[in-house]
């Protein structure tokens, strides 16, 4: 089985969540499938020191800061078919609303990264799974709230939620250790650190979204 | 328990192991220890394009850049007090031996960065436990193999162990998912990435150091 993730730079200001990342691809190798990493080939909309909050200087792309967490193997996900995908699942991170799509900025009238907007498409379209982490079921809502109700969590904040309902999905409250699943629109989501607290909490919660959304991509027994 | 966890840097071409870092997180957190990070505030040796494997533009510092690891909980190692912690572990990547010493240039006779080998050292001559990950044994070598004859495992690689015994240190052969450790000297080694194959190996090993960390930690039952 081969599992898409789409990777939005390296560090949680700025770019992916490096903590769900890496928890995403141990739980896909746990489970003897194999994590196929993308990212966009594109600059970041910032770049963060990640030991003061401030403003860093220079600019850094998102696929080759990406690659950092990928250990070099890693994709532009304008090239991703998903038809060698069995399922997709994305971490979060502020890079998730800032460089995957603009959420943080836009709220629900959000632009899309086209590449990402279009491998998310195509592999719903197939009716294969995706996993959503932390923030990133808000371009999840963004993308495919227009067609359907997909159900979805970011946790327990009010306003993010609010902002996913106004594109189209249905919110549910969820803690950190556990998911969401929408069996027909076949999406699994996980708070992660949008709640946190810690680490172990955060790994909980991500592996059981994992599992699920490996599950929903298993053949269905006849 | 205060674990002290010594990064070097976010990516392993250039700095920390992101996995090898977020998986020692990982097994401290669970085992309901609390990491504390530390880094060198330092320019990078290098910095290298995780995509390409070829140099990068700019310069990037050690602190700042393992930050995003730590989600900015993390100081200078120049002011890390060994009486505040119970034991320390270095994860590995190329940063530790190009950061947080030059082994990777110098071997057997390496430089390392004053803050992380004072603190070493201290943790050391308290009688606590330190564990090191992949390549950082060869700075744990460099160190202590002068007062000592350490037992440690950087994998397989036979140069590489010849450098480490040429430090003063003895080095076993050992599995990715197995660990090494000395009782006298109270360290404990595995040699994760230095062998792979993949992050759920990788996992597995960390996960043994750590907790054999923890254990020598632990103060003798009466």
């Amino acid at each position: 089985m081969r599992i898409g993730v789409i990777l939005s730079g390296c560090g949680f200001q700025d770019g992916a969540e490096i903590h769900e990342s890496v928890l995403t691809l141990l739980a896909i190798d746990r489970a003897g499938a194999e994590a196929v990493c993308f990212a966009p080939d594109r600059p970041q909309a910032k770049v963060v020191n990640h030991l003061t909050g401030e403003a860093g200087g220079g600019t850094r792309n998102v696929l080759v800061e990406s690659a950092r967490i990928a250990r070099g193997a890693i994709a532009d996900v304008a090239t991703a078919d998903a038809d060698t995908l069995d399922a997709l699942v994305l971490p979060g991170g502020f890079g998730a609303a800032v460089n995957l799509c603009t959420f943080a900025v836009d709220g629900p009238q959000a632009e899309v990264d086209a590449g990402v907007a279009a491998l998310v498409r195509a592999v719903h379209a197939a009716g294969k799974p995706i996993g959503a982490i932390c923030i990133a079921p808000a371009l999840i809502a963004r993308v495919l709230g227009k067609a359907g109700t997909p159900t979805l969590t970011i946790g327990t904040d009010a306003g993010t939620a609010a902002a996913l309902e106004a594109c189209g999905a249905h919110h549910e409250n969820c803690p950190v250790d556990s998911f969401v699943v929408d069996p027909v629109a076949r999406i699994v989501t996980t708070p992660a650190y949008m709640l946190g607290p810690g680490i172990k909490d955060v790994a909980a919660g991500i592996e059981r979204c994992v599992a699920e959304v490996i599950k929903l991509a298993e053949p269905a027994a006849v």
